[in-house]
Parts: structure tokens; sequence; C-alpha cells
């Protein structure tokens, strides 16, 4: 096993051509060229009307932390490319003295949007994009895959369940924290917890059971061990006739010691039918306090469909489909250079594609979100050239629609609020980092702002997003040029 | 930002319920029992016809750094459960004592086959069942579909470009290393190949031509920065008006300097008709030695597709799709309890299930592989119970299949390899871990032991995996026994 520790650092958590890159800006002299790059994605996952950003915090610590350590730049040294010495020597110096806004975590985001911006030395942000788009992507799309589960079971108690089935470590840890932001209430993995701070729920397996005599005998080992914490599993052997019954003998027995038990969980068979059943066992037992948990590859159309049912759930253990996405495992966010420096001044850039919704949108952007002074609802999110005043000023802005003209909208009596916050300055982080609870309380806020037709689960109302006109004209105008 | 660095060791990589049964086991006086547990999975990914096992360092590794630390603890006293200090105390003396076997990586494995049998303390046992499943799930799910993506180019260089779309950063560097022994070529992601010796390959992105005021200035300049690794992306505005030319001039002013390009490589638009007519560029201008790379969401239908199309590609840069495993971004592998110690013997387990699929298979196993000694071919791999002796001795034995009782066949003159390698023992490291190109070989030759039919990506032939007479009935036993 050739790795060690030193490479928990993710300085070359990178593609090799940011390296390559870096290494010819080198060469011909413009390592230190200004650049903006914009992160966004074009489409929502899962047929959603709004995605849940996440993976600033991981990206925060991401650029405090990127150092090239001699053990990197000795393996540098030998790769085929031959990078000469003054460069490695370039990378020992290596630190982000750069700037960067973000949204906020927890903001819903919407295709085309600027969610990231970096302006930076090219040797800079370039090395960045890969590890970026890595946490971003991945992060976002679980905090939006959990807020559609949350959107179903608004007022159930939600549980992540998928480490063993996650894409490895860091999917179990950070998808938990992108789950538990976005209205999750705890996660089994114990890591994480300590990491992040969130609640860590967990029972016991079917080896518990299989490994006494009986079932009734390993219920009642478990409730003496952990008499304030008892949930159990009840489909082992039969869930009606014997686990449900067994579990309601240790629930008397706790009674009779003054606990209470706290669940019983499902994990097999027809979810709908047995939890209505249990209900009633457990009811006509007088444990009406008891809570039914159910698990067994659960996503938000199950569960939605459960509870159609009728189903008698009130806690859900959700795992492999939503820490790993599995209807789309991923979301295609992109880092598009939107201008360059040249000769002291900024060129705004663009790139063309024959698949016209690829043509990137040029020029350094702000993102404003319009909130209705009356209804304190969004209307809509306006992307504008950074130096537009009428926005800044809360003028009369007519929205434009450029491919459906006729959609046109006037709004007054709005507070445009800017999405981008500014993160590093010159290198140094001026964010205050809010706490993962703080972030969450965010995110409940921030969906209040938004009419529940955007936020439904099956073919949501699309949210606007429009241009400023001059943020269009100046991909127009870029446009033009290329074809000339 | 709460955590640091000491939250990099995963011992805490585990399910709070494994915990819970842990301090229920140490409460009632059985943490030192010993049980055996057996890893396997149900069903084959992708419609293949086997998976490549795969993670097995990341498992060996994991087990060696097992460690409470002192955070750990402290973390664990602030639970809910209320842990006893005697427990805690344990804990801290927590070393992996116990005996663990295992397949080879590379090795071709088949549902219900033990792939990991773990022998231990129950009290350790339990603890590492969640970070076992973790590692082998995702791995052998990565090595699985860049097998397929093998199968439809066997001859053609493959390349993993999937880190910025990866479920976070482990899952980019395990899941490439997991490509790379099934066959991949290299990857972009540096840190995978400072870890594990992958070769790391990289050209330029879009960003660098749209940072110069030419595509053909950008070109020069990057070939003059690299001139002996030059690839060329040539689709930044027009491919083939405007790419290729370009980079044919490039080609020749390296030509000049008695240096040659490697490649230009393809991004977007219809990856058919521009390769074959890049191709015919090339070759017009003399430049035969210049490969075709392309990217693009590629998986190993759309490669099949292209090839069949006589797509004039070489080198096929593979990310998303493979790093995800997009059409089914899980395996679900499973840990199952198989047999317990009571009073000084080991007592088989079985657990029931409505769905007969998850009825698991009780006892200690062994799984063979026979090899014809003719042809050199896998017949059928058999899962026995330690100890049977007629299959070590090589005799004649009859593979029968329970469920379709006349699909009844008589092996003789085979070869059984065992396939569980012993990996622990009594917590020590006995197996000498190859390296990573001695995997990459190792599965190489072990692909030459399966007849092309079980290898075929389309509805392929199912490969023979029976159970021994005496495993079979020691579960029907126990599955009367507990209908009684």
């Amino acid at each position: 096993m050739a790795y060690d520790k030193t490479y928990d650092n993710l300085t070359l958590h990178t593609d090799k051509y940011q390296i390559n890159m870096m290494y010819a800006h080198w060469k011909q002299g413009t390592m230190n060229d200004k650049a903006v790059f914009e992160i966004y994605f074009r489409k929502l996952p899962f047929g959603n009307g709004y995605a849940v950003f996440a993976g600033l915090e991981r990206i925060v610590r991401y650029i405090q932390e990127l150092r090239f350590g001699d053990e990197m730049i000795e393996f540098l040294r030998t790769q085929e490319e031959g990078y000469e010495e003054g460069f490695l020597e370039a990378l020992r110096e290596f630190r982000f003295t750069g700037n960067l806004w973000s949204v906020q975590e927890g903001d819903l985001v919407f295709p085309n949007e600027p969610l990231v911006r970096v302006e930076a030395r090219i040797f800079e942000a370039q090395l960045i994009e890969t590890a970026l788009l890595n946490f971003m992507n991945y992060q976002t799309l679980i905090a939006t895959k959990a807020s559609r589960i949350k959107q179903v079971a608004p007022d159930d108690v939600l549980l992540e369940f998928g480490t063993r089935r996650a894409q490895e470590a860091d999917a179990a840890v950070w998808g938990t924290r992108a789950a538990y932001l976005a209205g999750f209430h705890a996660t089994s993995n114990v890591r994480a917890g300590m990491m992040f701070g969130i609640p860590v729920k967990g029972t016991h397996s079917h080896s518990w059971i299989q490994g006494h005599d009986s079932e009734e005998e390993a219920f009642r080992q478990y409730a003496e061990a952990l008499p304030d914490q008892v949930t159990l599993l009840v489909d082992t052997y039969d869930t009606l006739k014997s686990g449900v019954p067994n579990a309601i003998r240790i629930a008397k027995l706790l009674e009779s010691k003054g606990k209470r038990m706290q669940a019983i969980r499902l994990d097999s068979g027809d979810l709908a039918y047995l939890s209505k059943r249990a209900r009633e066992m457990l009811d006509e037992a007088g444990l009406s306090y008891v809570k039914i948990i159910a698990s067994n590859d659960l996503d938000e159309n199950i569960i939605f469909n459960l509870k159609a049912q009728g189903a008698k759930i009130d806690i859900w253990g959700v795992g492999t489909q939503l820490i790993t996405a599995s209807d789309q495992p991923s979301l295609g966010g992109v880092y598009k250079l939107v201008a360059r420096e040249k000769n002291g001044t900024y060129l705004p850039v663009i790139k063309i594609s024959g698949n016209p919704e690829k043509v990137s949108n040029p020029g350094v952007k702000e993102v404003y979100r319009l909130i209705n002074r009356r209804t304190r609802k969004a209307e809509a999110d306006y992307i504008a050239l950074t130096g537009e005043e009428d926005i800044r000023k809360g003028e009369r802005i007519e929205l434009f629609d450029p491919v459906h003209p006729y959609l046109r909208k006037t709004v007054e009596h709005y507070e445009a609020v800017p999405l981008l916050k500014s993160v590093f300055q010159n290198g140094e982080l001026v964010y205050s980092m809010p706490s993962l609870d703080e972030i969450r309380s965010y995110h409940a806020e921030q969906l209040k702002l938004f009419w529940p037709e955007y936020l439904r689960k099956l073919n949501p109302e699309k949210y606007r997003v429009n241009f400023s006109r001059a943020a269009w004209n100046l991909k127009m105008e870029l446009l033009q040029q290329y074809q000339q």
C-alpha cells in the first residue's frame, strides 16, 4: 500500500489538465493574469423545481488547506510532462490569494445562475475547478434529493441510513450533512455525527436477533441494556405473529419499570399493511406512544404512495436511494471562464457550442432574488452584470424572455436580494461561516419564500430566472463577433 | 467548522446501531463470543454476467487503523444512550483480533458467494460491518462497470475522467483505482496517481482556448509549453472548420522541430461523423500517427454503438457514467451472520424473510472455482461448508440446482480453486498485498478463465454457482426448525 496520511490533503484532488494549463501559463508568462470563472448547472435534477445549494463549507476548508507539500512536488517531478523546476518552485509558493463569492448553503437555486464566482490569478483559478465542482455537485445533488423527500413527509421524522451503500466514505458523511441541512433529522453515521454535530440514531439489526435463542430473549436483552432507547426491529421471523407481539411484551415490561419503549422498526414486507396492523396492535395494547419506523429502499415516491395508502409510519429511515441520488446520481455543474484580464482590464469571454444550451453566459454577473414586498414571495431571479444600477436601486424593471419574447413581465415594489456573498477576499476568509443548524434553519426559511407550486414533487411550475438586457446583449454581441 | 484532522480516522465510520449492539453485548456479557459473518450480494449490477471484486486494500487499511481515540470516546460519552464508562474503556482497548478471509481483488464473482468472511469476537465483527460493505460495494460496483466498458473496447486506451461528477473525493480516487484494476489505462485525478501509482493523463480545457485571442494562438502556446505532450481539444469553436485545421498546422510546426503531436480530443457533437472526418483530414495531412480521443458522457453502450458505426476513436475518456455507475449507482452487498459461538461450539444461523431470495445461507462456507483441467475454463463455482472433503480432494461431484432439479450436472477432472484467501489471522495481516499492477494483471488472467458467453455485455449466459448438498441441507433443516 503505497499511500499514507500525507495524501489526505486534497491539493492534488484535481485533473491533470489543470496542472498542465497552469504549467503552460507559467511558461507563457500569463500565470498572474486574472480570470473570472462562474459555477452553474444547466438542468435541475429529478424533475424537481429547484435545487438546494450545498458544499460551501467543504469548499472553504479545501481552499484554506491548499498547499503543495514536498511529496506532491516530488510526485509531479516524476510525470511525463517534465515540468521545469521553476514551475515546481511556483507551486511551492502556491496560496489561494483570490476572491470567491458564493450563494449560501441552504439557498434554493436554479439553472444558469452563477452559484460560485472565482476571481483570481488564472494560476489559482484553474487548479480549484475540479474540487469545487466535485464538492458542489454532490452535496447540492443530495440536498436536493433530501428536500424532495422532505416535501412528501414534512411533519415526519427523517433519518439518513445510507452509509453501507454510499459511494465511499466521503459521500456518506458529506451526503448526510447535505440531507440534514435540507431537513432530515438525524443520521446513522457516527462519524458524521462527530464531524458535524448531526444527531445520530440507531437501534439493532437482524443479527442481534439471530444471535439469541429467541426473538423475545433478544428483545429483552436489548431493552435491559438500553432501557431508555428501545427501538425493536420486528421483522426477523414474522412481523405480526412474532415481532410485534414480542415487542408489546417488552414495552409492558418496560412500563413496569417506569420506562417507555420508543418505537418498532419495519424493514421488509408490505409497509402499508404491516404499519396499519402494527399500529392497531400497539394501540390496543395501550401503547399509542410507541412510534413506527419504516426502512427498506425508500424514496420520495414510495413514501408518497405509502402515505396515500394511509400507512401509519412516523419515522422514515432512508438509505440507498438518497445517499446515491439513485435516479440521477450526478449533477452537471460546470465552471466556466466568463472574463479574463487583458492589458489590465477584463474582457468578457464566451464558449460557443453547436448545442445552444451549452453556450456559456459571458461577463461577470450577479444574481438577485426579487422578493415581492407585499406577499414576501420570490417572483423571479434576475441575473445582471456587476455594476448594473437599476436593479440595485429597486427601480421598476422589465423581465424579458429572449426565447419567448411574449412572456414579458414588469416588476416593481420588490426587494432585490443579491444571492452571491463574499466568501474570500484576497485569499482571506471574510464570510462568517454559519453552523450547520443555522444553515438548516436558513433553508427552512428560504423555502417559505416560494409558492408551493414551485416546490411540488411532480411537474412543478417553472420558477422564472431571467437575464438583464445588458447581460443578454453582451452574449449576443460576442456570438456575433465569433460568427464573423 | 467543527471537525479537524482527527476525524480522518474511520473507526466511527459505522452505523450507530453497531455501537449500540456492541454495548448491549458488553452489558449482557457476550462481547467475547465469537461470530462468523459473510459478505455477499444477491444480484449482479447492470445486467452483467459477473462482477469484479474490489475493495480489499481499503478494507485491510481500515482494519489496521481501527482505534477509538480520545475524541471519539468523548463524543460517544455525549450520546443519548448514556453508555457506561466500562464500555467506553472496552472501546479504548479495541483492536481487531479476529480472522478475515476474502476473495482477491480482480476476481470475477457471482451472486450469493461469500466474498469476505469475518470470524471474530461479536464485539469486533459488529463494528466493521458498515465500513466493509461501504468499501466493497462501491469499488466492486465501479470495477464491474469499468469491466463492461473494457469489454466493448478491449484494444483501445481507456481514461477515467470523472472526478468533477464523482460522489465526493473518496469516490473519485477509489473509483478510479477500481477502474484501473479492471483494465482502464489512466486517470485524470492527480491525487489518485500519487496514491496508487496509476498513470495520470490530461491536456487542456475549453478555458485555455477562451483565454487566448484565437484558437490557433492557444494551440501554439500549449504546444510550446509541452511539446512532447500535445493533445489539442478541437471543438471550442468549430471542430472541422477551425479546430482540426488549426491542430494540423500545429502538428506540422511540431514536425519541423522534430516532435510529434499525440492526439486531438473531441468533446461534443456527433462523435461518429466528426471522428471519421477528422481521421481523414489528419491522414491526408500525413498525420496518421495522431490519435483521436473522444469524451462527452460516454458509457459502454455509446462506445459500442460508436464503434459499430465505424467511429475512428483510439482513446476514450469516460467520466460521469463510470465514476457514479449511473445506471445503477449501488451494489446491494450484505453482511450476514452465518454462525455464532454457543457453549464453545459454532451454531449455524439463518435469517428468514418472506422474500425467498433474502433468506440467508447458514453455516461457515468456502467457495471453489471448478476449472476444467482440459479446457482450463471455469465450469462452475461451488459453495460448500468448510470441512467438506470431497471437493478438496477433487473427487467427482454432482452439481445440483435445488430450484430446477433437472439441471443436474456431474463434474470431474477439475481443479477446485478455493477463492477465499486468509487475510487476517488473530488480527495479524497474513496476506501479501499485491501491487495494483499485479491486481490488474491478475484480473486480466482471470477473465481468460471464462468463456466469452459469460462476459458479453447484453444477455450474458448465466454462470453456474451451486451449493453443495450439505450446505443446502443445512439451510433446509434450519428453515424447518423455524417453521415449527
